[in-house]
Order: structure tokens, then C-alpha cells, then sequence
């Protein structure tokens, strides 16, 4: 009971079996470093305003410094009994100098406390995140070369729909991925908002100076309700949900590959070092990783519900209720950091099969639109050139052969419009060289993307 | 069959069946008039590039205007052959003009087309969203002059914690949704980048130019990639879930205030107007409203968990499945905004019952921390100021006295440090007098952020 | 204020933007039949104990017959002041008879009543997502004729395993639909509790029988605590759950058939009144139907999440959060109807494309597995077996040939056991002729399994 | 590479990192025990069928058993490059006992086993939750003889409604929790159904029985399609979903108990063994245990939803995804089981505070209800009797009495049938004297009730 910082307005000792319960040190010791630098902050600021002196302040810093290095070479001793991490720290300070320490805790309390260190330990989390997107985003680019000549089939309902050069499907996801860094960047500016001082629910008539520990934590603003700061977990559900687009951004690229390593689609080979087999079947390659990632997602959209649900209906302001947070969060953050430490190097080492894909790529007719273009050009109206063009390609199936194998002759009898021009823009080939609109799959729009990819990336690098 | 757009290859009539199964028009029909916005820009655009004369443009701009009031005035047909929006519009101005109708659909397909008409949609969705929180956060701070007297107990754990100004509960609130409305904000910025001109998924061999639609519509950019716009929802599920929090406030305000109308708080009245009443037990006024916008929101919620899966695992581009995406949003802006427009009066006319308030207002030990805090303004470390304050409030309890009936006697045998100017620091009156730091309940404070909140909305409105 | 049967305590009118925010008419509606029984039955009891004479209930019963009629021909007139289904057909009843019509309500609530009508409702609703699915299965089911000797990829990770007869896919669905039907059988044993008789919370002071009221119904059961009553509905979402299950089945199905419409896969062909076409492609042919079933499995899903997280954290008993307990059950229902209602037919007229699926049948070394069984038989133990065939394939790997293809001497310059019966082992032809094991997709299981599974569906029919 | 299973067709070694991505020891190391039991089974039959020697299979059942001695003692080293549990086991059998360890993987794969595994796993853990929901159940039925006086507020709304029984409350959740028993009874019989056999996907053409495996382990029934096995994991959704609803009852149970809690409400004393303090506030007793049970019902609800979206859209068979299956499961029980061990004893030590109960019982016109009935006793019509008792409650609220306190002129001059005999049916002892249908909160119902439950429990325990 005495080792409780709160023991004494208690006449029983509490149940062990409640200890452990009730316990987060088990996962909020990740929080050890950052719960040392939010107190060093807070000493730095309690000196300054003579709640400390300077000589009680740095002893404090300098024995935290210790503490921090004791935790970092895993020679703390965790206690169940000591609840969280909070309480680990201030008890081995009050232990190693007395009175001194038990001074840190004054004008704040734990429910700022774990406010102030989650932030800080999100914002860290979020700045990784976005370096790992952008390494991902980086290898995108780099198959450029590798993958220059390549044209692929570009997909609507799984059907294929218009060629498109291979890069533009590398960038589509680097779009996907700068937006996710965006919205990472956005949830930043509602992570430096400093919560410490807000105390218990109420702030303190202690006369505490907020804008000092802010600006000795580089936070750009000072939280300006208490009650709000005690209950507020906002700035976690919104760093989930960021993970969470990035997860079904990730899923989504699982899924595509997976299909693409399939016998049927062949278009992609999975190094050996990336797949793995089977314990019964001797020939089996399995895109596992791939698999994994797919699968993962569903654990980042749970962490947002959940988060979410347990948020839902709480009256102000602190209730325990909000221990659970961290568990979604560093889910959430464990799980895409998984991923996005693997996808770069798939993403590298993995070959597009240029035999396959070129084996089938005039089939599906993905020539059809730029045909229904072509008569646009010339005068027809889109509604009309598009019931042409849909009838012409019934005339190939059931000949079974391509639009750009259909002679002339023929084409003029559907619509005289048509003249020998028109195989210049038959054919994948033709297409993707055709396509001009800024954003499209066209040989010349893919590469003056690159180029800016490039020089964006290298800037930001 | 031949109603269908796309009927061109197919040689047989699709199942009445599969219509009513993929028709979207039950609920895309109030995409008309951004739909028809959208052509209108488009239009203009294809005239600026040649696509179109400028005759046809101006001809197509006329008759979607009056197919547009059509609508408005209830007078257009649905049919669910027509399948979305976009083809019954398109099939009406064809009706109207012919070929030049035929030419509208030049330079993009459905699939930009549904991205551009959402794009608007959310856009002013938002703004709605945005302008009702302003409202309810007005209703909050307005409450300032009729509540300025009432103290109310501040809580953790549901447990009576330290007294602060009513209004310190109603500026709690106002910083949620502020950041809610910074959330929307930022959601804005993506959302104002211009998909159309994708077309399908690849691109256009025709000379479109997408700057200007974008200038054209108000967007600030225009999107990248093609296959990116084609499969890209990440725009609604960033709006869904930034009203799920808006939603998850409601509720813990819900939850609040349905505390306080129990007979047990007893702190809140709520109008009759506001309230309803039971089938069988006569004398029961229920606050309803407040359950009711707690219940809905575990529809947002689970509206984020729906978009989310929904796009989980999908390749690119687009996917049919997308259509699902709409009820998503709609489901929870409409679930948010019915909320919304409810909350205002409540916060308005509900009134705080000073009465019952004070009558147990000195229950609860909320003077205990600021006794902590006399200590350590004395000298007392802060761990020890609180064993000995714990120590105190037993002493209390086992006497059922208040820490300001304690006798100064009493005080001194625990600790000779406190003095007779303790008692200005014990009752919750002094309490709030003596709260001083930023972002605190105390009265000093709550003065100035009323200003302050004052300044911002009267700037906004 | 005088509509409503709750008015006699309040002194002022509800504003009506509250009507219409805690109006439920909008969607029980629906119930109004269901209500109706129950009301019938409810009459028949009371008037068993005497609290109505058998004449005022039968003038309930025919007037309530009468009120039916009026709301299926849809001559009722829907008013969003009388709240719910339950106000309006009492309203109208109590206009055509007075005070008999005051009585109906004796010994009740709508709370119970509430309850009741959805039991009642639910239990139909699952009757008839039963017989959907076994309309499914029996689709599955009636397949095998037409698709007899075709033999297709088995997979696992999407990497083609081994090849199974098609109809083993067809019988692993009936598996899975079967245990969604235990699984709604289940579900009834818990909905077939009778709630009424519960009253508001508390049961009642009047001499009901509530056995009576049951047996009326149809109910097993009498429910056994009132508090329970008015705050119970597992029942709800232990049904919502079983039809999340149900859409992920389906989900799983339209994912497989999606691709194998693709022109990579080519498996399958769907007729063209099930699939649809592109406003801009004109060659497109999309499986739509399929993708809104993936898609709506996501509305199911998100449906569990609303229903939990409506009911989390709610105190005993009754709290007008559950009005929108109908909303999740209803999209569920309506949702899983729908993709049911057009499954069968997919299922019964798409066509297998045994050239395309023949022309490939033997890529993927399918007879892999099987080999290494013929060495177990042998004696080799199974790991070495599996080294052995792995070694196997990766010669034939790199000379570009079938295990079948492999001359003798190489089997048995790796392997000495193996003789020239091995050939008998080789080939997707020989495999599906060997597979022998209870359950697995070899030519004899299959047909003794659509035996079992065309006998129980006559039986059930 | 040499260490894998599979390594045979490789010809690179794995990337270290992708052994950590993929890696499922950490988890799934859990299920050992089963593992081995389950591979006991499994070659006890295959010496049945002779595919070993009676002495092979005696072997390895031996050493199967001193392995899982091993990991008991907790000497067995994991090591991430073996993956898995299964071949953890595996290579220790094989490093035992050579080529009759290579023996033991026959006719089966891994994919078959883990879903043994699990379902083994599984249906014990279910077992073992039910068990801790009759010890809670026991716990709140022996609550009846310290509770037998005290009768409280029963609410709808969170408004006091009617009074009930206190023991009328322990029985609301007893009959909840007994129908989360029934749900995961049935939910076993379709856990009891052996998936073994099924092997990777397609079963397998070596003589297997797997009747005799399902006799060794006590399963009830084979499962009968091999492509439905290595894709099922419905037992696990079904599993999940069950904990989810139990988590619901306990956070409902939850939040209502915290309210009692409070100042405010002042109905219930949890003793200190089971709150905790503050690290500012030294008055504080903080509910803490309960706030965690409610929060951790958020968790739950999202292992749902991780599940049902990790299931979404994958096609036959097995997928690696699935993996991610253990972690909703594991996660969903390991919290369960955490509040269900704490829960029966807060049950039992909680008391309820007579005193503060009855101060306030006669506030909110508990016993309207009953007098309304007995106006209905006394021919009035219910709807006119609503109306009546409506009117008299504002009147003593106007006059600041209870309906008991009203003279009996004032009630006969609102209805001539009001007798003297009116106020044996008000206040709320009167009440529950009189509630006597059959699930009501009246003494006699609920002394029955109890008897009930007191039987049922003996007999099952």
C-alpha cells in the first residue's frame, strides 16, 4: 500500500489480482524516454517560476538522465505494484534523492502527464512513419528505369479496360502515399498543442508558466481548457485512422501483386527471399508477405473502432476507461511500421515479367477507347462513336481478332469516318503513345512525372 | 437495352433484377446538382479547347439549367434502368438536344465524373458541417452570462475531483469541436483537387484542358494520376471520420448531460419541448434527444468501419464496389447534421438547476488538491503534501465534516505549517478564486477565454 | 401535445424538429404487421383474465384485421407527431373504438412491445434468409451435372495447390452456407423468448398470463426478468453477426468469380443480363453484380460494429439508444436479402470455360503433392518426400517441363523407389482420380457428397 | 534454409526480416499443448491405417509427450526462423528420433492442423469462460440474502421509473450471461467438427481415417469439404462474436455500478481492495476496475470487426491473412477471461448503502404506474388511467408531495373511483408488494426467481 503514490486516504491494501488488472506498465514502458523528457521539461519550468530551485531542478534532470540510461540498458526492474510507467520514474527518483523528487510532480498530474507523453511519443511515431512512406515512395520511383519499356493493362472491375505505361501504376501509389503524409502532417498540427499544466481536470493555483515547458518541448501552442485536455484523446484516433488509409493503401497493393504473381495473371516475380513454401506442397511459392500485409490492414481498422467505441460516450473528463487508448495506438503503429519496413524492398526487388505480360497484352481490346477518341476527333459524338466502337469490337470477337486487325474496308462500312490513319492509334503500343491528358498512363505524361517525383523526393530526402 | 450507355457489345438484356441491384439513383439523385455543375465546367472547357463550338457548350449549359430546376421542382422521372445520375441526366439533355448532348460525355467517363460530383457534394457538406458547429459552439459560449455564478464539481472516474465554472464545462466543449472544424479544414485541402479528366482510369488521347476545370470549379489543384483518381476514395473516408469524433463528442456531451438530468444529479432541466414521455408510467420526462444523439453515434462509427473495409484489399482502379461508398457518407452526414441542428436549442434552453447544485456542492473533498497545493506554496514537497492531505480527509470522514469545518488545532497537529489563511484556500468558492493557471476552471480564467472564444466566433460568423 | 399518449404530465408542446428527430415511423413502419399480431394476441390474453371482455377483444382483433388491411393496401396515413408504429396503429384504433381501444394497452409498454414486434419480425426475416440460402445451395448444387468432368486449380495463397473436381468449390460453399443456417437456427432458440408481459421495467401489478401469450404466439419460452426484457437485444445482434457471416461468405464467392472473369484467369463467363458495361469503354463487360456483393458485405460487417457499440456501456433498462437497434438490423436484412436474391441465378447461369481452364490445367505442378504421397507410400518418410519432390520440380523448372513429362531415369537417377507406375500418379486427370480421403475434392468424393447433399435438400424442400 | 520445411524448390535463403514479418511463434506458441495432442491423434491413427508402425506411432506419441513437458518447464528454446508452432514441434521430433519424425506430417498439412489447433484451443477456452460466467451468475444470486430489504429505482432513460426488488437487478444479468452460455455452447458444436484430414486443401490419396481421429480427440462430426476446412474460420468469428456480447453485458453492468458510485447517486460502496486513488487529488476512490471492464469491452467489439474484415473477400482456399485470425481470438479471450476473473469478487464485496437508497426512494413518483393499474383495476380504460395519474403527478409536483402524501379528496376530485384503499397501492414498498407478473421486480416473483436460479446453479456446478 505504501508503495501507492495515492495510498493515503486508504484503510486496505489493494487486491493484487486488481494490481494486475489495472496495470499498464506492461505496455506504456515504451513510454519511459519521452516521460523523462516531458519531466525534465516540466522541472526546468517549475525552477523558473521558483516552484524548484535551479540546484533542486538539475538534480532532478540529472538524475532522470541516469534513470533514462538505466531503462535504455534494460537494468529497470518493472512492478506491477508500480502501476505505469509514470510512477516507475518518480519512484526511482524519490528513491535515489528524497525529498528533491518528490517536489517533480508538483502542478501537474498523471492525467496530463500521460497526455503530455503520448503526444510526444505520436509525434516521434508519426515522424517515422512519414520518413517510411517516403522510402516507399522513393522505390516506386526507382523502378522507373528498370520497368521504362513496359506497358501493363490497366484495370476497371478487374476487366481490362486501357494500357497504361508500368510507372503510372508506381506512381498511383506514391499519390496514395503523399496524401497519407499529408494527413500525417495535418494530425502534427493537433499534436503540438502542450496538454502539462492542465493538472488533474482543473489546472492549479500554482502559479506554473505553460508557455515555458512548450517552448522547452517545441510545442507551438498551450492547450486552453483543462477538462478538455483531461478527456481528450482526439489526436490518437486521428493518428490511427492516418494509419489506417495507409493500411488499405498497403492492402490494396497487396492484393494487386498477389494477383499478379498468380500462374493465370503472371505478370511478377516475387524474390525467393520474399515468398515462402509450403509443409506439404513441395511446389509452392506463396507471397506470404504480401498476404501478411493484406491481412494486417484488418487489425489497423479495428484499432480505429476501437478507439472510436471506447472514446463514445464518456462524460468529462479523465476516465480510466482511457487507459485502453494505447493499446490501439501501438497496435496500429506496430503493425504499419511492419509493413512499411518490408514493402520498400519488395517493392525494389520484385520483377515484372515482361514475356507474360507482352504474351497477352492485345487482349481485351484496350485499344477501344482511343478508337472511340480517334472518331470524337472527327466529328462523331462520343455517345455515337461509343456504340460504333462497341459495335466494332463485337464484329472482332466474333471473328476473333483484334481492332487493329480488322481491315479497312470493314471499318469503313461501320462508319466511312474511319481512314487509314486509324492503325496509328490501334494497337497498346499506339495508345499509351496517344494518351496526352496531364495525369494519364501515356509514355510522355508518366515521365515528366518522374522527373517531378524525382525532384520532389530529393528535396524532401 | 438500348437506354443503356454502354449497350453497344452486348447482345443481351440485362436481368430487371441486376437493375434493381445495381441502380444507384435511389440514393446518388441528390448528386444532381453538383452533377450538373460539374458538366457545365466541363462543357465550358471543351469549348475552350475545340472539343466543342462554343454554341454547343452554351446550349448544353441552358438545358442542364433547366433540367436542374426540373429537379428541383420534383418534376423530373427516376427510373432505375437509367442505373446513376449521371445517365439520367445525360439521357435527358440527349432527349432535349441530340447529337450535341451526345458530345458531353467527351474526355471523361463515369469514373471521374462520380469522383468530381462527390468532391462538390462533401465540399459543401462540410462547410454545413462547419457552419452548425460554429452555431453550437456559440450556443456554449452563450450560456456564459445566464450560468456565470454556477459552480459545478469537476470529475475523474465519474468521481467528484475539483470545482470549476460551469462554464469551463462549455468551453471544453467548444475546443472539441474546434478541432473538429480544423479537422474539416484540412479534409478540405484534399478535397479540392480535381479528378475529372482521369476518364476511366488512363487518361485521354484528346486535348482536354484540366486547369482550367479546375479554375473553373474552385479547385486549388488538379489530380496527378489517373489510376489514382479511379480507385482514390480516401477523401470520403477522411470526411466520415472526421464526423465520427464530431459525433463521438456529441455523445460524451449526451452522456453528460444525461447525468445531470437524472433525479440523483439533478443539475440540468431540460425544456418539455425537449423531452418526451412514456407509454405506461405517467410521470417520466425523458431526455431522448440526448440518448438518441448518443445512439447515432455508433452509426458514424460504424460508417468509418464501412468505408474502410469497403475499400480494404481492392486493386486498382476503379471497383464497382465504390458505389457502396455513398451510403457511407450519406448515412453519417445526415446522421451528424440532424444532431447538429438539434444541439443548439438544447445547449440554449436547458437550464443548470443552482439549487440542487449547491445544496451538494461541498461534498466530495473538491477543496483537497488546492489544501495540497497551500502546502506546497509552503514548502511541502508536493508527494508529501498529498499523504498529508490524504491523511486530513480521513480524519474528515471519519468526523462527516468538511475540510473547511476542520479546526485550525486539528490541521496544526498534522502539520504546524498551515495557518490560519488556509481556510481562504478550502470551500470551492475559494477554490475557483484561487485556480490561476492557463487553461484552468478557475473564475479569472474562464473570464478571459469567454473573451477570447467571444472575439473568435463574432470574427468567423 | 394532445397526439401523444405520454402528453398529461407536460406543459408544453414538442418542437417539432424534435418529432422529427426521435420519430421512428419513418422505418417501423415496417413492423406494422407483426405489431398487429402481437396486439391480437396481447387482446386475447386479457381478455382470458378478465381484464377485457371477450367482446371488447374481439372488436380489437377485427378492428386491428381492419387497420392491417388499410396499411397493406397503403391507404394508412403515416404521421411523424405519432412517433412509432405502435402510437399509430393504437391511434387509429382507439378512433374507431374508443374506449375499448384505451384498453389495449393494459398491462404493457412499448417497451416490451417493441421487443415483441421484433422477435416476431426477426424470426421471419431469418425464416426467409433460410430458404434464400438454401436456394443457394441447391444452385450449387444443381451445377454438377453441367460441370462434371471439368477439373480446376485448387489454390491456397491464390498460388495454384491442387486440383480438385469444380463441384468440390461448389460443395465447400453448401458447407459454409450450411453452418450460417445452423447458425440462424440457433439464433431462434433465443428469439423465440417471449418479452411481453415485461411492461415498462418492472413487470406489472395486473393478473397477466404471459404463458397464454406465448403459446398465442409461438413461443418456446416465457422471458424470465423484466429488467432484462426492456434492455435485451442479443437477440439483434447475435442476428446482425449471422449475417455478417453470410456476407463474408458471399464476399469470398463474388471475390473468386471476379477473377476468374478476368481475361488472365478466363474460367468463367457470366451471361451478359449479369453483368454491365462502361460509359466510356466499349469493349467492357463488368462484374457488377459481383463486385456490389464483396462491396456489401462491407454494410453487414459495419452493421455488427454499430449494433456493439450502440449497446456498450448502457446502463439498465430501457434507453431510447435502442430505437436505432432496427436501423443496423434492417440494413443487414435488407443488404444480405438482396445479394441473395440474385445469387442463385449468377450461380446457376455462369458457364465454366473448360478450354480456357483445360488449355492451362497442367501449369503449376498440381500433381506435386500427389507424387510426394507416392513416395510415402513407398516408404519415404514424408519431410524427406517433400525435399525430394521439391527437388523434382526444380528440375523441371529449369527445363521448362511437367512432372509428367519427366523420363523415368531422372525420376529414379533422384529417387531409386520410384517405378513406372509413377505416370499413373501424374497429371491433374490422375490426382482428382486418386485423391481417396472422407472429405477431400477427388471424382469418387464429390459424388457420393452431392448424393448427401441432393438428399438433404429434397428432404428440407 | 536448410531449417525450413519447404526449402526444397528454393534457391535463396529467406530474408531475415521476412522471418520476423511472418513469424507466428510469438503468438501462436500458445497452442502447443493442443498442437501436440493434436498430432498424437493424428498418429495414433495413422498406425491404425498403417501408414506407421504401431511402434513409430508409439514413439512419437512419447516424445511428443516429453516435448511438451519441455515447453511446461519452460526449456524449450523458440526460434524465429522455425515460424510456427507446428514446426517448432516438428524439428524437435525429427532432432529426436530422425526419419519416424519425418513421418508424422503424413496426409496432412499445416493448414489443416492449426485449424485442429485452434479448435482444440478454442473450445477449451470457451469452456473455461463458461465457467467464470456461472461463477458470476453465483456471484450475484448469493447477493440475494444481503440484499433481501433493499429495494431500488428500477429506470428507463436513466429517469427512475418504477422500483424493483435490488436482487431484481442481480437476475437481469444473470439471465444475460446465461444466454452468452448458450451461445457458446452452440457455438461448440460447430468447434466440434475435425478439420484434419483436409489436408493442405484437397485432402490427400493416402489411406487416412479420419473418423478415428475425431473418436481419439472428441469430435462429434468430420467436417466434409477439404477446400471449406483450409478456408473456415467461422468457428472463430462465432467465438469472438460471443465474447463481444459478453463484453457488452459486462460494460453495461460496468457503467451502471459506476454510477452507483458516485456522490451523486451514493447507492453502492466498492471496497477499497477495489478502487485506486490519485496521484494529485488525495480524496479520490476511483472505480477504476469497472472503467477498465467498460473500456476493455471496446476491444472486444473490435476483435469483431478485425475478424469479419480480415475474412472479407479472400477466395478458397487457404490464405496466409488468416494468420492474423489467432490475434482477434487470443486477444478477445485473453480479456474476457481478464474481467471475469474480477468481476464475481467485486460482485460479492460490493455493498449497497441502505441508507443513502432509501433517503431518496419515495423521489420520482415510482409507484404512478401502479396507481394507474389500479385505476385500470377499477374499470378505468389504461390510456384514460395515463392520462388521470399524468395529471395528479403534476399536481403534487406543483405541491412539492408524493402521490402518497395526496389527501383522498384531491384524488376522488380528479377521479370519483380513487377509494381509501388507493394507498395501500403507494410508495414503493407498497409497489413491489403488489408487481406479480411472472419476470416482474416484485418480492414474491423474485424470491421464486431466486429459488430458480439457486437450483439451476447447484446442479450445473
Amino acid at each position: 500500500m505504501s508503495a501507492k503514490a495515492w495510498g493515503g486516504a486508504f484503510s486496505e491494501a489493494t487486491d493484487p489480482r486488481v494490481e494486475l488488472f489495472t496495470e499498464s506498465i506492461s505496455f506504456d514502458a515504451r513510454l519511459a524516454l519521452v516521460d523523462i523528457r516531458g519531466s525534465q521539461a516540466h522541472a526546468k519550468m517549475l525552477a523558473k517560476v521558483g516552484l524548484l530551485t535551479n540546484e533542486e531542478a538539475q538534480q532532478i534532470i540529472d538524475h532522470l538522465n541516469e534513470i533514462g540510461q538505466q531503462i535504455t540498458r534494460g537494468e529497470f526492474e518493472w512492478k506491477t505494484e508500480l502501476e505505469d510507467i509514470h510512477m516507475h520514474i518518480e519512484t526511482a527518483l524519490i528513491a535515489r534523492i528524497g525529498d528533491v523528487g518528490r517536489k517533480l510532480h508538483t502542478g501537474r498530474s498523471r492525467n496530463d502527464q500521460v497526455s503530455l507523453d503520448l503526444k510526444l511519443y505520436v509525434r516521434e511515431a508519426l515522424q517515422r512513419i512519414d520518413e517510411a512512406l517516403e522510402d516507399l515512395q522513393r522505390a516506386f520511383v526507382d523502378r522507373y528505369e528498370q520497368d521504362r519499356e513496359i506497358i501493363l493493362p490497366g484495370y476497371t472491375h478487374l476487366q481490362r479496360a486501357q494500357p497504361v505505361m508500368a510507372a503510372h501504376y508506381w506512381l498511383a501509389y506514391c499519390e496514395k502515399f503523399q496524401r497519407d503524409r499529408d494527413r500525417l502532417r495535418d494530425c502534427s498540427k493537433r499534436l503540438n498543442v502542450l496538454p502539462l499544466g492542465a493538472a488533474a481536470l482543473a489546472g492549479t493555483s500554482l502559479p506554473i508558466d505553460r508557455e515555458e515547458t512548450a517552448r522547452l518541448l517545441n510545442f507551438t501552442d498551450v492547450a486552453a481548457n483543462s477538462l478538455d485536455v483531461s478527456s481528450d484523446r482526439d489526436f490518437l484516433a486521428e493518428a490511427i485512422f492516418s494509419m489506417s488509409l495507409i493500411a488499405v493503401h498497403l492492402s490494396g497493393w497487396a492484393e494487386e501483386w498477389i494477383l499478379w504473381c498468380t500462374t493465370e495473371f503472371g505478370f511478377l516475380k516475387l524474390p525467393d527471399a520474399y515468398t515462402t513454401g509450403s509443409s506439404i506442397m513441395p511446389q509452392k511459392r506463396n507471397p506470404d508477405v504480401l498476404e501478411l500485409i493484406r491481412g494486417k490492414s484488418a487489425r489497423v481498422i479495428a484499432d480505429v473502432q476501437q478507439i472510436l467505441t471506447l472514446l463514445k460516450g464518456l462524460p468529462l473528463a479523465y476516465n480510466r476507461d482511457l487507459q485502453e487508448d494505447k493499446l490501439a495506438f501501438f497496435d496500429a503503429f506496430d503493425t504499419i511500421s511492419a509493413c512499411l519496413e518490408l514493402a520498400p524492398s519488395i517493392v525494389r526487388l520484385a520483377k515484372l515479367r515482361a514475356d507474360k505480360i507482352n504474351a497477352r497484352l492485345e487482349e481485351g481490346f484496350l485499344d477501344a477507347t482511343t478508337l472511340m477518341e480517334y472518331l470524337i476527333q472527327h466529328g462523331v459524338p462520343m455517345r455515337t462513336g461509343h456504340e460504333v466502337v462497341g459495335h466494332l469490337v463485337r464484329l472482332c470477337e466474333s471473328r476473333g481478332i483484334t481492332l487493329a486487325e480488322m481491315p479497312l474496308a470493314d471499318f469503313q462500312a461501320v462508319n466511312p469516318l474511319i481512314a487509314d490513319d486509324v492503325y496509328g492509334w490501334l494497337g497498346v503500343k499506339n495508345v499509351v503513345a496517344k494518351l496526352q491528358s496531364y495525369g494519364s498512363g501515356g509514355i510522355n505524361c508518366i515521365e515528366e512525372q518522374v522527373e517531378e517525383w524525382r525532384t520532389r523526393l530529393r528535396t524532401e530526402g
